[in-house]
This record gives structure tokens, sequence and C-alpha cells, in this order.
């Protein structure tokens, strides 16, 4: 396009206009323009300052992937707190908790072999990545003949010619769901406990198809639980690309068999820290809000979007608020969560605390749905006057494109704090680029957009300042 | 994240009730029903279907680069209209319009020569691109002193310094407003005009800062247009780490030289058409609703956003209700229009033939803002009837995301049907990333996301078939 000055001005005039005919509840119009002009404050702030792109920079290049137990994870801590005290903290709370120590323990291999009628035996490799958890092959690797399944139904009705062999799960994401978190939490089950329900009917290994209809033939990988008392066995995803090359194989009707190689292996429990920035709060300095993102990652790339922006958001909305001598009036906790990604111990550390120390906490907020453009945020709350009162600050929130506001689940970190009856609320980004690059080696700092996580952190910061000031009751 | 299940079951249990409860004029809940039903067959469709993929696949990767005039132009008319059959138009008009015919004519190359104190004279390369419509510097060159300048006041106030030298319009964009859109109309002008005002001081060439604020290099070229009875001088925009080096050569106050060589011409006028795929109308066949994107797209990249998704879309939108048995009651027009980079005069074109044949145009449609993922609509329009109508639909855009309805200008191309008094209406996707690739090498097919691509045709097909079936009065 050329010229064109596309619906600026009148957008904005009507934006005013929205807040002043629309708020329905409790606000006058002049509080609401104070607030509008306060949020505008910290916009400018965010998309004016150079820190996020530069914690993010460094985070994802000089620290990159952040296992749990690794060695970059213990950077990422150091990294952390340091930031923490940059952007503004008064205190930095390092909150130890024992956490499980998976390692990949060195690279994944396979090999599908099979006998083609002209040219004989035939082998090639497989793009894979060991599911986080899983236990390894051994050096000798697994080899048996593959049994491809297309759903659970499937497995069940095969389960007497599983014995001895790899089951290969066949899996398409749905890709006529809009919401593509909806695809993922329908074919998620596959990869969490998969090996388990093959293992169950003798299999000795399973291949999963990555949760991703991206082109492509990156493989995702992500965390699996096995099942008590039940044998665990290898797992690992492929690449969407293997797959259909696998597929074209069944289609034939070709016996397959595959040769596997990982080298997973879990651990003792190890050490690691929730990283907890603090504001103490001027007149409820014993009600907390926490804000927060998982500072682990998987291993095979930066955990840019996963969760570096949610991590980076956080740090943000810190230095914002101390930029703009912003005095919050409950206690402020911005933490960085230890172990999201296969145990979510630090989440459950953060809440077992509070809970034992009968700590206040009125309100938690988390990022990690990844850096994209935001919509709005997810609400997890029982409190019908909270939530009238979060709805009537809407046109707050749409000049910056986050007022989109929903109830579902808010975060898995956060969750832990329902135990204490917290509401909670979860930023909802765009979802239609996550899972091209979820736990895949495509996570990487090229792929965030900075402007986009701008955009989430200016509107988590209005929501934090909304909820600081006006409370939920 | 890990498994979490987002709100998404909840979202959808909410979006039915908004729709029962919310939608406040006209419509019965039953016929809202039975609509929501349709557009969900539509988005499924959408989804499901590759011929968007091919489709952009091609024109961008086979095709590439499509300027007026220039052979891949022509390569894509006769593509354009292979498609419109393909996706099942009745009927595949090509009306013919006079263009432009500017031509790059060679490599653009410029370099920067300075005195150094200790390391004598320096000379290093720029990384330009000629802007569209611009006079090229002939073979030998134009070498002269450069002057900075921040806005047109500071040129205003240098203006007797400027016979003779190459001025640099250093304007950075404003990245404080949200919508992209807003900093590209605040700058556009030095682009447009620049030139000319430059020249009327007796300035020998002009460079501008690209109209982006992206990290990187990349210029982004775009048209200008230069000012009656002022002399032609040559222009081009500088990538951003180049401004940058510059400007810490000004900020020293050392003299700097430019040495700058472009070829561009502007060549006779020369035949071009946009390309009509029809659907007739069932009840009014007289009445015709229009939608379309430009088929044209500057040189040094491959023209996917700007405008390959719009052309796509288009299509896609023929392609979709073919298949889905819809008989719209209204002819439909899916026009890929010509040359609206540097000229505008397929759209032009397409409404001066309709005020000729009196032809009756009810609404038009136009995608001409990048292929990311939909915030809503643009709406130009004085009918308050249809305004409202309009936003009593929003409840069947919110399950796709579509649901922001501005006013605000529609379209450049349909802007011409302004003067048949046709409410038109723009697709406005998210603009975060538009200025990323906007006019740049970038703007290539990897950097669409296809399924943000189909989203926004969704939406526009919802539109297209609430309007056909309810008219707007």
């Amino acid at each position: 396009m050329i010229f064109l000055m596309r619906n600026v001005q009148l957008s904005i005039m009507k934006k005013l206009l929205l807040i002043f005919l629309l708020s329905p509840v409790i606000v006058s119009a002049q509080t609401m323009s104070d607030d509008s002009l306060f949020i505008h404050k910290i916009a400018v702030n965010i998309l004016s300052s150079d820190a996020s792109y530069n914690n993010l920079h460094y985070l994802t290049k000089n620290i990159g992937g952040r296992l749990s137990g690794s060695p970059q994870m213990y950077l990422a801590e150091q990294w952390g707190a340091g930031a923490m005290k940059d952007a503004g903290a008064e205190n930095v709370i390092l909150q130890e908790c024992m956490i499980p120590h998976w390692i990949r323990g060195g690279e994944d291999k396979a090999f599908v072999i099979y006998k083609d009628e002209n040219e004989g035996q035939q082998k090639y490799s497989l793009n894979i990545l060991a599911l986080g958890n899983s236990v390894g092959t051994g050096p000798k690797g697994v080899f048996a003949p593959i049994v491809r399944v297309n759903n659970f139904d499937e497995l069940e009705a095969s389960k007497d010619e599983l014995a001895g062999k790899i089951v290969f799960y066949n899996v398409p994401f749905d890709d006529t769901l809009i919401n593509t978190f909806a695809a993922y939490g329908k074919n998620v089950t596959y990869r969490g406990v998969g090996a388990s329900r093959a293992a169950k009917y003798g299999a000795v290994a399973v291949l999963i198809r990555s949760m991703t209809n991206t082109p492509g033939n990156y493989p995702h990988t992500g965390s699996l639980r096995y099942l008590d008392s039940i044998k665990k066995i290898p797992a690992a995803a492929m690449g969407l690309e293997d797959v259909k090359k696998l597929n074209s194989l069944f289609q034939k009707n070709i016996p397959v068999s595959g040769a596997l190689y990982t080298n997973g292996q879990m651990l003792a429990d190890t050490v690691a820290h929730n990283i907890i920035g603090v504001l103490k709060g001027s007149d409820y300095p014993e009600q907390i809000i926490t804000i927060g993102g998982h500072l682990d990652s998987w291993d095979p790339a930066e955990g840019a979007n996963d969760d570096g922006t949610g991590v980076v958001q956080t740090i943000e909305l810190l230095r914002a608020f101390r930029a703009l001598g912003y005095q919050p009036k409950h206690t402020i906790h911005f933490v960085l969560f230890a172990n999201e990604e296969n145990g979510t111990r630090g989440g459950k550390k953060y809440a077992d605390e509070a809970k034992q120390h009968n700590e206040q906490h009125i309100f938690a907020l988390e990022s990690d749905a990844g850096g994209f453009t935001p919509r709005g945020f997810s609400f997890d709350m029982n409190n019908a006057v909270g939530w009238q009162k979060i709805n009537s600050w809407k046109p707050l929130f749409s000049p910056y494109y986050g007022d989109r506001f929903e109830m579902g689940e808010a975060g898995a970190d956060i969750g832990y704090l329902k135990a204490l009856q917290t509401p909670q609320a979860g930023l909802n980004p765009d979802s239609q680029r996550y899972f091209d690059i979820h736990h895949a080696a495509t996570d990487v700092f090229e792929n965030v957009n900075i402007r986009e996580m701008k955009l989430g952190a200016i509107n988590m910061a209005a929501l934090i300042y909304l909820v600081d000031k006006y409370g939920l009751n």
C-alpha cells in the first residue's frame, strides 16, 4: 500500500468516546481519564525503551536454552537476579526449590528401515528429539517394527500386536480450530501419556508426530509423564516432513522398522530458585500481587517465546513502574519461576511457601503463551464483583489491543495459587504462530517481534496498575 | 508452556452466549445461528484448503516482484486470470488501463565520503533503493555535500544552504504510536514530496530514512510524487544501520559528501489490466459488490504482504464461496487491481468504468495492509443504518478475531468508488510487523504466516456474506 493514512485519528476519537460513554460501572469519567493518561505514559515508556529488547537478546543469545538443572539455568538465575536489581527491585529473593533434573545426554538419532520391491533394503534417518523426562534407549538403541496408530482407540484395538514394537502416534493437529491452543489441547495427551499407554501393551518405544502443523521438519519436544507401575520406554517427537515420508510407506503397506538412539536420563533432583523481585506496597504491604513468567526452557532452542518473552515482560513491568515513579499500594512480586517445563516445581514452591506463611495473595498474572501481539487476558476467578470491575476497564485496554477478556485457565505456575483462592489472569497473545516454534529449534530471538512483545507488556502493566489501584472487591 | 488447556471451551461457550445475549438489533437468534454456522463452514473450508498457500507460493516464488509495466506484471496478470478461473469464476474480465511505466534501470549505489582526522579520506558504500517514479542520476552520478535535516521546518530554515547539495531527511519513525500506520502517516510525506521540496531550493538529490524502525539495514522503497514545475531530482531510501552511521558523522560535525548512482526512468505509459472474476447475483445481478487487492508490487522483493496476500485472499473468497455452493444475491467482482503502488490507475479505471456505465456498486472491500492476523475492519461510509447493522454482526466475527470495527479509510483502490457513494471497508490486520517488511527486500513468502492470512480471508468472507445477505440499507 502507498500513502493511505488509515483510520488512526478517527480511531482515537472513537476510543475516547467509548471511554466516556461505555464504561458501565464504578469509576467516574475523570478517574478513567487519569487512568488512561497513566497507561499511556506506561505505553510510551515501554515503547521508547531498549531494555526489554536488550534483556531478551541477552537471555536468548548469551545464555540460550535453559533446561532445568543445566548450567544455562544457573546462568539465567544469576542474570535474572541482576536484571531485577537493574530494573529497580527494592529486594531480590532467591527462593530455593528442588527440581527434577532431566538431561538429554547426547544427540537423538533415529532411522527408518524397510524393503523396497526393486531397490532392496532401504534406510534413512529421521529428525527427532527425545521427549523431556523420557528414558534413553541406551547406546545399543532400540530396533523394532513400527506400528502406526492414528489415535488411542486404534492403540486399544491393536493392543495384542504391540509387544516388542515401536508405536508411532500419527495424530495431526486440527487446523480447523481457530485458537491453536485448542488443537494443542486435543493432541498433547499423546505426548504426555502416549509412551505409558503403549508400554502397557509391551511396546518398546514410541514416536509421536510433533505438536504443530507448520511446514518443515523441526521436531517439537515437550515433557511426558510416565504412569505409575508401567515400564518406562523411550519416546521422541518427529518432524512433519519425516511423518509424511513415513506415512507414505504405511500407505503402501510396506512393513517398516525403526532404530532409535536416545540418551535421556532422569538424575537426582537438584536445586533451583524462583527469582523474586519485590516492590513494597505503601498501603497494604501485606497484600501481594504476583507477576511472572518461567525462566527455564527446552534445550534445542533459545526459549525465546517460551518463555523468554514472559520473563522479559515481567522485568519490564518492574522497570517501567520504577521509571515512572509508580508507588504501588500493594506489594508486587515480579517472579521468574523455576522449572515450568518439566515439573512446575517453582510454581508449586511459590504457592506452598505462601500458604505456609499465611501470605495474602490478592492477584496473580502470568505470561507464558508467547511474545506475540496481544489479544487480551484469560481470567480464572470466582468473584463476580471483580469480574464486573475488570470488564468496566475494557475501554482502557482497547487502544493497546488487549481488550479481549475471557474466562479460562490463567497459567501453569500461578495456577498453584488457586489453593489460596487467588484471582488470576494469563496474557493471551494471538495464538496463530505459537505452535510454529513451540519447543522447537526455531524458538529463537529472531522469531519474536519486539513491538508485539512490548504491547503485551503494556497490557500487563495496565492490568496490574488497575488491580493495584482499585482492587477486585 | 506445557500441558495447560487454555480457555478454549469456556471461550466458545461465552461466544455463543454473547451471540444470543448481546446482538442488539434486527436479526433473530435463529438467523444469527444460521449465519454463524455458515461462517463456520467458510472458516473450516479455508483453513482446510491448500489453495491459498499454493497461490501465494506461486505468485511470490515463481513470479516474484511485479512492478507496473514489468514482464513479471504481465506474468502475474496471466496467472491471476487463470487462478480466478480455477477458483470458479463464471467469467473473467481483463479490464484494460494505461499505467505509468517506471523502471529502476539498474543497480542503485551510493557512497559516503568524508575526511577522518587521523586516517585521511574515507569512503564507504550505502545500502540504498531509489524511490519509485524518481529520475536517475545518469551514469556519471551525483556528487555533492550532504545536508542533514530532521524535518521540513529545518529544511525551510536552511533553504539558503541547499543549492547544489544532497538533502538527507533524517526523520525517525515514531515508535510510541501503537498503530504503526500512524507513524507511517506522519513520515511518508518525506518520501512523497521530500525531493520536490528540496529541489525547490536547488538541492541536487535527496536521501530519506526508510519508513521503518526495524533493526537491520534494508532500505524500504515506495513512490514519490514530483510537484509540478519543480526540477525532478533523484531520490533514494537508506537502511537504518547506514542512517545510524551517517548520523554519527554529523554528530561529530564532520563534513560529509555523498555520491549517488541511480538509473530510474519514467517511460511512456503502457497497458495493464484489472483482472476481474465475476459471480453473477441471483436476486440483484445489477448490484455489484467488489472485493480486491492489488497485483503489482515493488521490485526488490516478492510483494508477499504487499499485496500478494490481498490478491490471494480475494481469490480465496471466490474459491470458498464456490466450494460451498454459495449463490450470492448480488453480483460479486473479485478484482486484482493494476498499478496501486505508483499510480493507482487500476482503481481509478475500475471506478471510471463503473461511473460511465452507471453501474450500481453497493459495497467494496479491500485487503492491502498485509497478511497478518486480523483485528477487524476500517469502514468508510455515511450510512447510519448500515453502520448499525454492521455493528450488530460483531458477535459473528468475534470467534475469528476480526470484530474490531472502526471508521476510517478503506483502501486506495476502492477509494475511487467513493465517487459513486459506495460504502466500503478495508481489512485491518494487526499492524505491528507491517513496516518491518513494507517495500523492502524482506517482503517475501517466508514472512507470511499462512494461518494469519487465512484468518483474514475468513473475516473478509464473513463480511461479504453478511452484506450480500442483508444489504446495508
